[in-house]
C-alpha cells in the first residue's frame, strides 16, 4: 500500500447549519433519506454557527473513532456504519508524491479514519456535553453536532474521487468546496450523496436560501439541494436563535419521523397538498424579498410541522411554554405592527429561530426578548447575548442595567408584564451565510498530524 | 296580562357537562352553530360535576339579569341576546291556576328573566371567581360555566312549549327532563334547539355516550344530538380530571374554532377524510365495550384537534408543559402494559380528562398522578383529590404521608424522576353520568320565590 511504516492525511473542513422555512418532516424511504416533500431553508453564517471538522486517514489507525467537541464517541450505530462504506466504496486512488504516499482504490477497505468535530458554540451556548445533552438542543444543534460531520466525510470522499487531486494540498485558506467541485461536477449532484448522512444537512452545501428537491427516482439520484439564492440576494435579514433552556429529553427527528410517517393522518394531506403550493409561493417571495409572504410562509409552515408531530402516535412534543410563549410575542408585535416584521420558526426542539426584516427591526426584537426573558442575575450579558453582537449596540443595550430599565413593548397591553427569567439560556444573533469551506491551514486542524489523535 | 301585582314564576335544573372523544372543531354556520363533523362525548355524572340553574320570570323585572357563581354579568354578549330572543318567541300561553297567573304569548315580549347558576365545584377546584378566571379553564368548565346556563333556558321554553302544563308544579325531586319531554317531542329534536346555545353544550342533554350529528340542512334541522348508549352500558370506566394550574388566558373556543375553520389548511381533511371514518370506529368501540380501540382513538382525536389549533394562524396553544408531561406519562404506561389502560382527551384548556378502563386502573393511575404531581404542602389532600374519594381509598392513600410514601412507577426508568409539586390544582374522580334533570324542590332553587333575586 504505502512504502512508508505511518504517516497520516488528513482534511478540515468547515461546514454551516442551515434552518428550514419549509420544512422537512417525513421519508419516503428510510435507507436512501428521500423525503416525502421539497424543503427550503436558509443556511446561517458559520462565523456564528457552524461545525469544523476534520478527517484523518493512517495505516497506524487501528479503528474507527470519532470525537465531538473533543469527547469520544461510539461509531457503532447504523448510519455511522453505513456511512463509513459509502465513503470507502467511492474512494479513489490518492498520491501524495512529496510524502511519497499511495493510496490505491482497494486499500481504502483496509483503512481506518479518525473524524474531530468541534462546534464553534458549545460552552458559550450553554450545551451540556453528554450525548443526551445535545439530543435537547433541537434539530439546529442535533444535526451540527452529528450529522454534518458527516458531509465533511462524504466531501472527502466525492472529493477525491470527483477531482482526483490531493485535496489537502489545497492552499487558499477558506476555498470553497462548492465552487471548486463546480469545475467538474455540479454540486447538487454532490448533495445527493450528502443527503444519505443526514437529510436536512444535504442543504448545507450551499449558502443562502436553498432547495431541497425531493425527486422522483426510486434510486434518489434526483433527490438533491439547489442554490435558490446566494446569501447576499436578501442581506437585510438578521436572524436571533432563542436557545431555550430545555430539561426533558426530547424525540431524535429520526424517530420523530418514522412515527409521524406511520401513525399521522394529517402528514401525507401536508406533503401531498399543502407543501408544494407553499414550495412555488416561498421561491416569489424569496426572490422578490417579499418579507410579508416569506414571514407567513416560514410561521404557518414551521406551525404545521409541530401540529403533524402533535398529530403522531404517541404524540411528539418539540415545543414547550417558552417557546409558545415567543410565539404569542412575536405574533402580537407583528399583528400590532399592520404587517409581518418578524418570522419564527421552530426545528425539532424549543429553540425558536427568529428571522427579522431588517437590522431595526432586530434591535428592537432583541430589546424586546430581553425584556420578557432577561439573564439571571448570575450570567454575564456578553455570553447572554452571543453571535453578532452589533445588534446589542444596535439595541442601545451596553450592560445588565440596560436590560433592567427595558419597558414594556406598546402592543402588551396586560401590564405588568410577567417576565420569565432563565427560560432562555442564551440568544444568538446572526444571518444569512455561506456554505462550506475547506480550510488547509493546519493549524486549524482538530487532530494532530503526527498521531491522528485530538490536539 | 295577570291580575296580581307582583308575581314570581320559576324552574331550577340541573344540567351535566360532557366531554368529547371525537372531537367538535370548526363550524360550517357561525349563525346557526352548525359544525363541519359528527362529535361523540360521554356525559360527566352531575354528582361531582354539573351546573344548577335557576330561571326566574316576573312583570316586576325591569331587566334582564343574570348572575354566575353568586356574582352578575352583562348580558349585553350577542349570543346572550339571541338566546333570549329564541326562547321568547318559543315561549307560549302558561298559566297558574293556583296563583292565578297566566301568561300569554305575546307577554314574554315584554317580561325580563333572572337567570341564577352555580357550579358545584367552584371553589373547591381553584376556580377563579373573575370572568378572565373561568376562561382559564378550558371548555370543561367554560361551557359549565357559561353555555349549559342557556340549556335550561331553552329548556324552558321548550317545556312549556311542548308540554303546555305549568313546569314550576312538577314534584318529582329529580325528574328526568329528557324522558318528559319524550312523551311529545323527540329530545333530539331539542338538541337541536339548545345546539344554538352552545354547540358541545347540546351533547348534555343526555346520559352516557352521545353523538352529535353534524346534519345537511342548511337550516339546521338535523343537526342534533343522539344518545348513544346509556352511563350503565359502560359502568367499569372511570374518570379522573386532573385540573392544571394555569396562568395564562387562552383563546376562547369561539373564536379559536373561527380561525382554525379560516386558517388551517389541515382542518378541512380533518372533516371531511378522517373524523367520519373515526366516528363509525368510536360508535364500534363504544357498543362493544373495546377499550383499546376507544382509547387509541379518544387519543388520537384529542391530539388531532390540538394539531389543528396549532396549525391555525396565529397558532392556537391550548395544552402547555404539565399536559404535555400527563400525556408522556399515560403512554409510558400504556406502552408498558402492552394494551392501552388510560385514555386521555384534552378540550379547549390545558386540563386533562383521564378515562380509565375499570376501578383498578383508575386507583393505579390516582396513585401515578400523585407521585407526578404531589399536592403543596399546604395543601389538604381531601381538597386536592375531588368527587368519588372511593377512588383514592382505593389507592390505598388516606393522608399526604401516604402520598409521601408512593414509589415511582416501575415504567420510569430515569430515577431519581422529577416531581411536578404545584403544576396540578386538584384532580375530580368521576365517572360517566346521566342527563340533565328538573328540580322541583324549591329549597333548590338559586333565586328567591319572593324577590326573584339570589338567595
Amino acid at each position: 500500500m504505502v512504502d512508508s511504516k505511518k504517516w497520516v492525511l488528513m482534511a478540515t473542513a468547515q461546514t454551516p447549519t442551515n434552518i428550514a422555512v419549509i420544512k422537512y418532516w417525513g421519508k419516503r424511504d428510510e435507507t436512501l433519506i428521500l423525503p416525502v416533500n421539497d424543503s427550503i431553508s436558509v443556511t446561517l453564517d458559520p462565523s456564528h454557527l457552524c461545525t469544523t471538522t476534520t478527517v484523518a486517514v493512517s495505516p497506524g489507525f487501528e479503528q474507527d473513532r470519532m470525537w465531538l467537541n473533543g469527547k469520544e464517541i461510539s461509531l457503532s450505530g447504523g448510519r455511522f456504519q453505513s456511512c463509513l462504506r459509502e465513503i470507502r466504496s467511492r474512494a479513489c486512488d490518492v498520491e501524495d508524491k512529496e510524502k511519497g504516499i499511495k493510496i490505491e482504490e482497494k486499500d481504502w477497505e483496509k483503512l481506518h479514519v479518525h473524524i474531530a468535530s468541534y462546534n464553534n458554540f458549545p460552552t458559550a451556548a450553554g450545551l451540556a456535553s453528554s450525548a443526551a445533552g445535545f439530543a435537547c438542543l433541537g434539530n439546529v444543534q442535533v444535526y451540527l453536532f452529528f450529522s454534518l460531520s458527516f458531509i465533511i466525510f462524504v466531501f472527502w470522499g466525492c472529493y477525491a474521487y470527483i477531482l482526483k487531486v490531493h485535496w489537502w494540498k489545497i492552499d487558499d485558506d477558506f476555498f470553497s468546496l462548492a465552487k471548486l467541485m463546480n469545475l467538474k461536477e455540479n454540486p447538487s449532484q454532490l448533495s445527493a450523496i450528502a443527503r444519505q448522512g443526514s437529510g436536512s444537512a444535504c442543504r448545507s452545501l450551499f449558502g443562502g436560501f436553498v432547495k431541497w428537491i425531493m425527486g422522483k427516482d426510486e434510486n434518489g439520484s434526483d433527490s438533491l439541494a439547489v442554490q435558490l439564492v446566494e446569501e447576499e440576494h436578501w442581506n437585510e435579514l438578521v436572524i436571533i436563535i432563542a436557545v431555550v433552556s430545555a430539561r426533558q429529553k426530547e424525540t431524535s427527528s429520526t424517530s420523530g419521523m418514522r412515527e409521524s410517517v406511520e401513525t399521522s393522518l394529517l402528514l401525507q394531506h401536508r406533503a401531498k397538498e399543502i407543501v408544494p403550493k407553499r414550495i412555488v409561493k416561498m421561491e416569489e417571495a424569496i426572490k422578490n424579498r417579499d418579507f410579508s409572504s416569506f414571514a407567513q410562509l416560514t410561521c404557518a409552515d414551521s406551525n404545521q410541522f409541530h401540529a403533524v408531530c402533535l398529530d403522531t402516535s404517541p404524540p411528539i412534543f418539540y415545543m414547550n411554554d417558552t417557546s409558545h410563549r415567543i410565539i404569542s410575542y412575536v405574533e402580537k408585535w407583528n399583528c400590532s405592527e399592520g404587517s409581518p416584521q418578524v418570522a419564527y420558526t421552530f426545528d425539532a426542539g424549543p429553540n425558536a429561530v427568529l428571522i427579522a426584516r431588517d437590522r431595526q427591526v432586530a434591535a428592537q426584537l432583541l430589546r424586546r426578548l430581553l425584556f420578557f426573558f432577561p439573564p439571571n442575575s448570575d450570567t454575564d450579558l456578553n455570553s447572554y447575548v452571543l453571535g453578532d453582537k452589533s445588534i446589542l449596540h444596535d439595541a442601545g443595550i451596553g450592560g445588565s442595567k440596560d436590560v433592567e430599565a427595558l419597558q414594556c413593548p406598546p402592543e402588551i397591553t396586560n401590564v405588568p408584564a410577567q417576565k420569565y427569567t432563565g427560560e432562555i439560556n442564551n440568544f444568538i444573533c446572526t444571518k444569512p451565510g455561506r456554505g462550506p469551506v475547506l480550510l488547509s491551514d493546519e493549524s486549524k486542524a482538530l487532530l494532530n498530524l503526527e498521531t491522528g489523535l485530538p490536539k
